[in-house]
């Protein structure tokens, strides 16, 4: 009996180890993804071979303002939540690996390059922190102090760049930083000042060149060359901002969804129903293309023909798809109230879209334009997927 | 004891079950690659996060000329052999799934933007077939006949478009092919005819949009505006050939090799010490730079602020460094005799070099431009990693 207990024990052990497999069997990465499930502090993981949900992971806190980072082997989300959280999830166990308060209040985050680093940038208190990508233990903390007083500033528009740099911008203080963490013990920060008032949010270019940082205070926007340092910022498109008018904005359009399509880059414009394009040759305006409403989310299919707009309320029931070639609307899609957020296959022949006020998540044939499929996924806002592991400044 | 033996038996078959997943840990497979060890019909797979060899798979047949494309999720290799093998590896148990000898001389593939079909170009007999990504069965087998006889003409170049097309070139009949591949069991073929001799290799931009094709017969490339194909093919680059001077080429440059940074193009002069810069707005000849030797691959880093340059015997010890930005060469390395090949990170911080006299593999810091590490692999030549799966034309 001695034997058949031992035996008996390692059935157990054995098939153990084998069911701990079961929410994650062996599978590749590179067409996983995740939805924010944002009232339920959740996320929904996803695959886009077959176009289904896999399963949800809850725990991560407030997810009303959430962004997402890969890591570069594509097993693991790291989820900003809005209220400091930074949650470490496992895409094939399907499980909640880690999670650290690291502030107070959050906005976004981004890895390093190499993938070893995670920076955060936050509000209260306003700086960046940057964590282990593994252990998420705190590797370095960067207060974002400005002016006499020293005192902190919020800091937005946090980016990664190549050659191990982070890339962000200070709400208060109007002001552009580059922290080189090839030394993570000693980051070695080069400051941009006076850029411009408000920074609220920016962007960097598909190469890694350029940043270019929105000013909420005025006109213009603020312009960093990444291979030029030493030229400095400069102010560029005089036309974007909220201009004259001082038309009412009910969202303030977010920059990352700015779409670059050959040379040309397409531009949520700020309060005006209308997308600018914009000559990154020379930084000029190049042209304006009329659409439903106030843009939000301005994003190129990944071969650049054509560009997915969505828009605020009370229009954020549609979507349009511009031609890049004619710049016209090919399409006006009404996939139902709520629609916040497009991601697009990574060779672009799909596109997802949640849908909030429907609760659902849906996928289009970008060729055709035609709805796919329908998925039930609560509340859903921004859909993240792992190929942003291998994209610069995602 | 009917217990003991039944319970030794779910024992053995439960830990068999665990023990095939011991070649293949649960890992996610976006930092996973392989290098192709071209003597032994092998290939080698890595992970470029800790820089390290997996272990090998063998029996992939004649190798001398290979090339690889991935499968969506990123697990699978699909390895195109020169004598018409077409092999599928899993990266994660590290077997060879299936292997199918589709032809009898091949010379490429290419996997469809949705990754369902596979497919191959040949030699003999001249034609396309695609198989099906999941089974390797034929789907669809596509003659390359032309002429008034209808001959078969080799057929080369084949890449994949957006939109679920292929386009390759047919050596013989000088003509490219676009095939609309929706309707796997009826593709769509659009001829071009007449647009030059011997097209010998091609390309397509990273967008998908244009394709280019090299001539053997003449100077000057073919271009296809894959956005306008009304338009037909064009000649470009008059100077892109091998000249009046008839040089003695020592190899053909690969055109796969050509890296655009920005709104230039990078590309090996045929028989020159020259890579050529090419101003991708008008295709005209931007400029010459002058290099160590003839160039075979000129291979942009991806955020486009660099350009690595191999070449052909007698100088193929030697690697160089191109800063875009001044086009002056930053760095000349020597790894040693017989680089075949090179193959960045996905963002770029690292470069792997194989160098087949030596046998081994190295990887480059690119930011620094200095060795970090080097590996033994058995006469490596193609270096291949998985986020090439989210690329058009890769």
């Amino acid at each position: 009996m001695n034997r058949l207990r031992l035996l008996s024990l390692l059935l157990v052990l054995s098939l153990g180890g084998c069911a701990s497999l079961d929410m994650g069997k062996l599978r590749g990465t590179g067409d996983l993804g995740l939805v924010i499930e944002r009232a339920d502090g959740a996320v929904q993981i996803l695959e886009t071979t077959g176009n289904s949900l896999l399963g949800e992971v809850p725990g991560l806190g407030d997810l009303s303002h959430a962004s997402v980072v890969y890591s570069r082997d594509e097993r693991y989300a790291y989820v900003f939540g809005r209220d400091g959280g930074l949650s470490k999830v496992d895409l094939l166990t399907r499980r909640l690996v880690k999670r650290v308060m690291q502030s107070g209040n959050s906005i976004g985050g981004a890895i390093s390059q190499d993938g070893r680093w995670i920076a955060v940038s936050n509000y209260t208190p306003g700086g960046v922190r940057i964590f282990d990508a593994e252990t998420l233990e705190l590797k370095a903390d960067i207060p974002a102090r400005w002016g006499d007083e020293g005192r902190l500033s919020k800091v937005i528009g946090l980016v990664d760049a190549p050659a191990e740099r982070f890339v962000f911008s200070l709400w208060d203080a109007g002001e552009i930083w580059v922290a080189d963490v090839r030394d993570i013990d000693h980051p070695q920060i080069r400051k941009f000042r006076n850029i411009g008032r408000n920074p609220y949010d920016a962007l960097i270019t598909p190469d890694g060149r350029y940043y270019i940082a929105g000013l909420f205070g005025e006109d213009g926007m603020a312009l960093l060359d990444l291979w030029n340092l030493d030229a400095g910022v400069r102010r560029i498109l005089p036309d974007y901002g909220k201009g004259e008018k001082k038309l009412p904005v009910y969202k303030m359009p977010h920059l990352e969804g700015w779409a670059i399509a050959g040379h040309y880059a397409y531009v949520p414009a700020v309060g005006r129903h209308e997308v600018l394009v914009i000559d990154t040759l020379d930084w000029s305006l190049a042209g304006r293309i009329p659409v439903h409403g106030q843009p939000v989310f301005v994003m190129a299919r990944p071969d650049g023909r054509q560009v997915w707009v969505n828009f605020a309320v009370p229009d954020n029931d549609t979507v349009q798809v511009i031609d890049t070639r004619s710049r016209n609307i090919v399409k006006t899609l009404k996939p139902g109230k709520g629609v916040l957020h497009m991601e697009f296959e990574p060779r672009g022949e799909q596109v997802w879209i949640s849908v909030r006020d429907r609760s659902r998540v849906q996928v289009y044939d970008t060729e055709r334009m035609e709805l796919l499929k329908e998925m039930p996924v609560k509340l859903p806002s921004g859909i993240f997927f792992t190929d942003r592991a291998h994209r610069i400044g995602l």
